[in-house]
């Protein structure tokens, strides 16, 4: 067994699924502390999102209202409107689309969605309750679902930044999603590693992860009857956090109600540890799941990556592909450990 | 041909290397000044790294500095110096390094070396002249020559972050090298990627995107005899910008001194460039050269890319490994063939 005492020197690590080497580089051995703090300011600006201001978006496209209420006003707990400026589109014409013998292109076609979290313009989303939490996932899975009928649509991305370090234009809570017409390069690495182990090992990866992490439980930070968070053995970020279903699901949108509850219950746990520890840092939050027009798969397992932002990513990540990650994920763990969840 | 018309829609291209997929949002259509501006107030900050304090970083590894000078006195013009916080070490001993029947790592061996490219806190990579640029990249070429030397490294990889905002952690200019005992797999992609173009062209996917884009004159916004500058087809950011050898070389570290000469003259002119339609963008620098420990290649061409630093690497990005570029490549080449070299 290897990470399992603090180190000392640094170390190289293989992801396990996708190959990619990072360094931990505990040599630096930094500390929460170490990091620099953002503080953001609950800001006073004006936001688009907030109730009230339903003209100032696109018409919504979905929303939990009471059933008087009528699409459009104001009075919603979570709202899915059309990106004002979307990066895809789903009315494309891709009939005469020019051909190259060299440069291969194709039309941009896709949806691209924004889920505001809660008309509060100061809410963040730990501040919700883990119902308003299941609400937001259940619309995850609703846009999966109503999306994945177009053929055309072969991955929905679902993402969330939270502060502007972490990439957030606005403030006001919001995820997004990007439905695309290919499977995204990192996600067909993730499958294509996920079906070689299968293929070897009779068994899937992120169980047999799973099984592993609960076993050795160093870098579990948090585990419910349903669900396991753990610090990977990888991380590419200190902090960095998995959390994964302990049934095996290779397709977020085929997730039970039970689930999405209890997964509510698990991500408020973490945002709360992660808060705790880091003091509210700025983070990316984002949901791993099978590309939409494929059956079950019994290698691949859907789960979701949730990676404070506390490091850059600039010319050596850009160049090599690999991070280094200034705390072992195992020091990581210990901080998250001491917090309750 | 595609991509010489301006977008009013969406377009997915394909990076001819790597295959990997960008998004070119130019809906979007964002001009120079759309992008926020950064400002980065030339320090006055006590820089360790100026002439005068060469005791505050450790000893120099090599130094541009007049015959009669000693070893660490101040009258360098350029410094060679370990990094203060390496991020891998060469002193490793991997003799008894634990073995996991399936998490994989290795001891953290390399080398973490700091470029001081002047003496001058206060001064710019584009503030120097050619002939200081030249030293600079013959510098790069001698520490990998050295450095090659130990058979435990297979990679070195050099780059640059100018600004905070592309991350770097101080203002006086510099530039970084990373030995690894791996090859990132980020370099192993392009290596792939050009290894199975060249089986069924027979030739090398660079020099045939140097002919292409020389012969459509769309994307070049820099030509001299040796070097040619491109915004490539399929650009993460925008204003990314490709300086590529014509003559093919996979290693760079096998550059004559004329050629480094002429490459740092393409340099200052596209820094130049880049600093005139985006006001001194922060931006990352990084070096693509061949696997230190192989022979000369067929397949691959070094080259560098230049990525000014104005969008955000967040949520969607970690997910998909995909990049939404809000300004096409040939708008920027645009911008950017307007400015005199």
């Amino acid at each position: 067994m290897i990470g399992y005492v603090s180190l000392k020197m640094p170390e190289l690590r293989k992801d396990p699924v996708i190959g990619r080497w990072v360094i931990i580089s505990a040599e630096r051995g930094k500390r929460p502390s170490g990091y620099e703090q953002v503080v953001e300011s609950r800001t006073t600006d004006y936001s688009p999102f907030s109730a009230g201001n339903e003209a100032m978006t696109p018409p919504e496209i979905f929303a939990v209202r009471p059933d008087s209420s009528i699409s459009n006003s104001n009075d919603w707990s979570l709202r899915v409107i059309p990106n004002k400026y979307p990066a895809l589109v789903s009315d494309q014409v891709s009939a005469a689309y020019p051909k190259d013998d060299f440069y291969e292109a194709m039309p941009g076609i896709g949806a691209h969605e924004v889920v505001i979290e809660t008309p509060d313009e100061q809410a963040r989303l730990t501040d919700l309750s883990a119902s308003a939490l299941s609400d937001i996932l259940g619309v995850y899975r609703r846009r999966i679902l109503a999306l994945k009928k177009d053929s055309r649509l072969k991955y929905v991305m679902i993402w969330k930044n939270h502060g502007h370090k972490a990439g957030a234009s606005l403030s006001h809570a919001h995820s997004q999603l990007l439905a695309t017409p290919m499977v995204p390069g990192r996600v067909q690495q993730e499958l294509d590693g996920a079906k070689s182990y299968f293929r070897k090992a009779k068994t899937c990866i992120y169980c047999e992860i799973i099984r592993r992490e609960i076993r050795d439980n160093v870098r579990v930070v948090y585990e419910s009857e349903q669900f396991v968070a753990i610090q990977p053995f990888a991380a590419r970020f200190p902090f960095e956090t998995w959390i994964l279903p302990k049934v095996h699901r290779s397709h977020f949108e085929h997730c039970t109600d039970d689930e999405i509850t209890q997964l509510a219950i698990s991500i408020k746990a973490m945002l709360h540890k992660l808060d705790m520890v880091l003091e509210n840092p700025p983070y990316n939050f984002v949901l791993h799941t099978a590309p939409v027009q494929e059956a079950a798969m019994d290698h691949y397992h859907w789960h979701i990556e949730l990676m404070p932002k506390l490091t850059n990513i600039a010319g050596f990540e850009l160049g090599s592909g690999c991070h280094i990650n200034p705390t072992s994920p195992e020091d990581a763990a210990r901080y998250l450990r001491e917090i309750p969840a």
